[in-house]
């Protein structure tokens, strides 16, 4: 993962990082990785693993450690431990709590999944830089521009959706983005802008998938007569509405609640799933595996 | 609705009774509903009302109400409502407490929807008899009978199908039941004896429908990787796991779930949203509307 | 219930209007309110009654009715109300959903039930004109004046208490203010002001009522290990915390959240649990009754 | 903690162990155990840790692992742990999943939580055997004896609380029970038989804790008009219900609920409240310190 600048001076988020391992499983791994961390003086705060199989399965483990000096040792350790990791056959990561991932929020008309995210950000709970917002409309303009974060007025329809979208990569490579959340932005990506940012494109999806994949599930759950109604948040990938699930969750309704009120009760939901998964995606705690996620709490 | 024995000499349900109506909605219906329970002296416990649409919709109410000396006139009270009926173009039926609903309970291998049907009777929680349990395995005999309730062991497939079908609707109208309760009965069932019994079979799906409609929905909720896993309560009709859905509920399940565990979960789920399905249709709560449920709590 | 200023033209919200009735219980009358609106022409759109026990007990009512040309209607059916209020000794009030009532806020340094409140207003949610916010810091300042609503600073302590609220009451009648939200306002009301504005204080209380009354209950819910905290929303009275509760939630943790994780998470509990009450009492759902509210849904 | 019979042949289960640890913290904990179970060959298949406090807190890890021939090398290990645990100022516990744990389930009139541990235990969710079950009173007697499980109708009131309790220890011993698990036993326990059995004896208290400790909490969340009830699952320490929490849940009540509702709603909360703190129990999730607890999901 490219992160980009170091945003804070507090001296316990400078020594603490986190490393996350993929590998076939087999016994002694933990004691190879924290045999390492000890090595190197580090303690460990907090660790979970998963195995798709305890025989010849593929082993999961998120690490978050401290370590003091780090800034001045983390070389080091990255090179030591780029040893370990071929001897054993691991996809490895290291994330350094100090540099912040920087993101770009898309969204079009309706503005709660973004309000959510800029609360939760003022309020200390996402671990990001807002880079850059993007939409294909204007309401969004004010509440951003007055927090000092660029915000670029990009129209978009399907006919002039590939210069567009080459516009916007321009921006997020300006901007040195690591995320783009899709906060309600009612814009179909292409593979190729898929391609430029695998697993790192989040979406909330109006529905709790996989019913009503697609257009208008708010309708659809209302002529279904559900009972209960969700949202999704997942990464994009090029199947629509198809791609790795992060976080879900539910509201209850009844037969008195016509599809305005569906899509008032599904603004909550929508708000506070958006918002787990960019905070857990953020605090590295998401392992994408296949088609779906692994997710450490 | 026919129903057929009186069980309980309970002076207090001997007086209780609830009526249903369905109409063109225009002003002045509660109040021709209210003066005529007024004029036969009984009082309103409980009323719900619905409109489709206040303006031109149509009108739902269900009224629970007390009447000193209800057996007696009961009679000339639904004589007297015939005309009121005619008169609004209403809908209606009445259903009188002191007598229960008799159910016959479909179940095969497993049990836990059963059993906690029978658990939620003993405990005076379903206003119902259970007239019968059938089933296509022996598992549930030996609770069944310590119970003192006919157990019916007939084998079934798709190949003999009709026949089967013939002798359980036989032994429907020789036991006078009023509700099936397919408690995870693992049979479809044709249209000919769906429609015997219309709105009046209750079905648990183990999954939250219009998700993983058909068969094996554990399965693919542990592929698709999804984050809640759900349970479906609904009317039977022809379109399989298409019925009006009475009661749905999820649970949060993760990565670390794999299909055995899902199962184990969805019992829990399916134990719950099937017992409250149940108890809400003798209690008279679910008006069934096209292809949705209205249910009155 | 004193009301101040008609806000919305809108016909279908001019023809709209709310009664709540609270009388002895005896048959007839759900009879008596109906034909007293169908002589009126008006139609039910949603009603909900109760009875704290149908023999000799209390009934409480709140009836939603449109009636064509309410405007120039209304007084002649308020009028004609009374006499048959005297008749059946009730207790009512009227509630014409074009007068909006009018709320002031309080709040201190905790902006996040200020920030929802804001949020659910502006999105339509909530049937109120935000007259001013009054608050004993200046925080919340920015937020409020940049929609244009009046903005009070109030420094307050105990040794000021009196000419404190002597100020704030002023302000209350100068704003012609209906109700008074607490949203995170960390200064105890005397009696006096209390008496000011019977049940129409609405507070939110950072704990699962009646657990952890007083302060600090985040701390006090850590040191217990509880395993789920709350939130509770209730009508200030002069007994602190123990005013009639509207609504409670709550989520859950576990022993890694230490008391700043528990505040956290308490927010969102709190954020939710206080737009509730505060919808609810807008749209006149709740009846106080002795220390307990009757909410209708 | 005594364990007493093998009773499953299943050779993963034979495989299958738990280590406990408590010590101080320090870098380098994870590397020790780790290596220590690497040297022996055991594969770790689930590992939970927690810290007080990164610096100078306290330690606690669960960890699950399996090991070839487990029977045959678990007394080397014990030995050979004992060694490490001396130097690093360890607590440990080893357990076996091949010894399951016998339980003693109190239980007075109401049964419902005895019937969903048993049903639980049936369903092969509880990792136990129940070896005995001690009531005050007849109802449980049917039902358990027709699983082969030994019943004890020991009437107890305050007066002989000492004989009662005596006749009770000589049974936890003649049964060899480990786990002590009041299933709704409505007798208070006196601070000499809480003593035999320190952090094993599961108790279901019909409130949310710390709301409404003592005497009929029903009765008092009614008066209260709370808008939530709940359960609580604890240990049983000399204070009553003051002890460790295990696990609480609450559901949803309306001013419609009286009395007996709210009594049948919480019995829906107790039975799967206290069947979680039980099933954690037995999986030895649950790590007690100092009033609260440690539970590893």
């Amino acid at each position: 993962m490219t992160t980009s600048t170091i945003t804070k001076n507090d001296t316990q988020l400078q020594n603490r990082a986190r490393i996350l391992v993929k590998c076939p499983d087999k016994p002694g791994i933990v004691a190879v990785l924290s045999s390492f961390l000890h090595k190197h003086n580090a303690n460990i705060i907090e660790s979970n693993q998963y195995s798709s199989d305890p025989e010849n399965g593929t082993f999961f483990i998120r690490i978050e450690y401290h370590c003091d000096h780090l800034v001045q040792k983390r070389d080091d350790m990255e090179k030591d431990f780029s040893v370990i990791a071929v001897k054993h056959d691991m996809e490895f990561s290291f994330h350094y709590r100090s540099i912040r991932q920087r993101a770009a929020i898309y969204v079009s008309k309706e503005t709660h999944c973004l309000m959510e995210l800029l609360w939760e950000w003022q309020n200390g709970d996402l671990e990001m830089d807002i880079a850059v917002v993007i939409s294909n409309a204007e309401a969004a303009r004010p509440i951003v521009e007055a927090l000092g974060i660029p915000f670029y007025y990009i129209p978009a329809n399907k006919d002039i959706r590939e210069q567009v979208e080459q516009q916007q990569i321009c921006l997020m490579d300006e901007y040195k983005v690591d995320v783009l959340i899709l906060a309600r932005y009612m814009q179909i990506l292409t593979p190729n802008f898929v391609s430029h940012f695998e697993n790192r494109i989040i979406n909330i999806h109006h529905s709790f998938l996989p019913a009503f994949i697609g257009a208008d599930p708010y309708t659809r759950a209302f002529n279904r007569g559900v009972k209960l109604i969700g949202a999704t948040s997942h990464y994009v990938t090029n199947d629509l509405d198809e791609g790795p699930i992060i976080e879900q969750d539910v509201e209850r309704v009844d037969h008195r609640s016509d599809v305005p009120d569906l899509k008032k009760i599904g603004r909550k939901i929508e708000r506070r799933v958006l918002a787990n998964a960019v905070k857990w995606h953020l605090e590295n705690r998401i392992i994408v595996e296949g088609n779906k996620t692994i997710v450490f709490h």
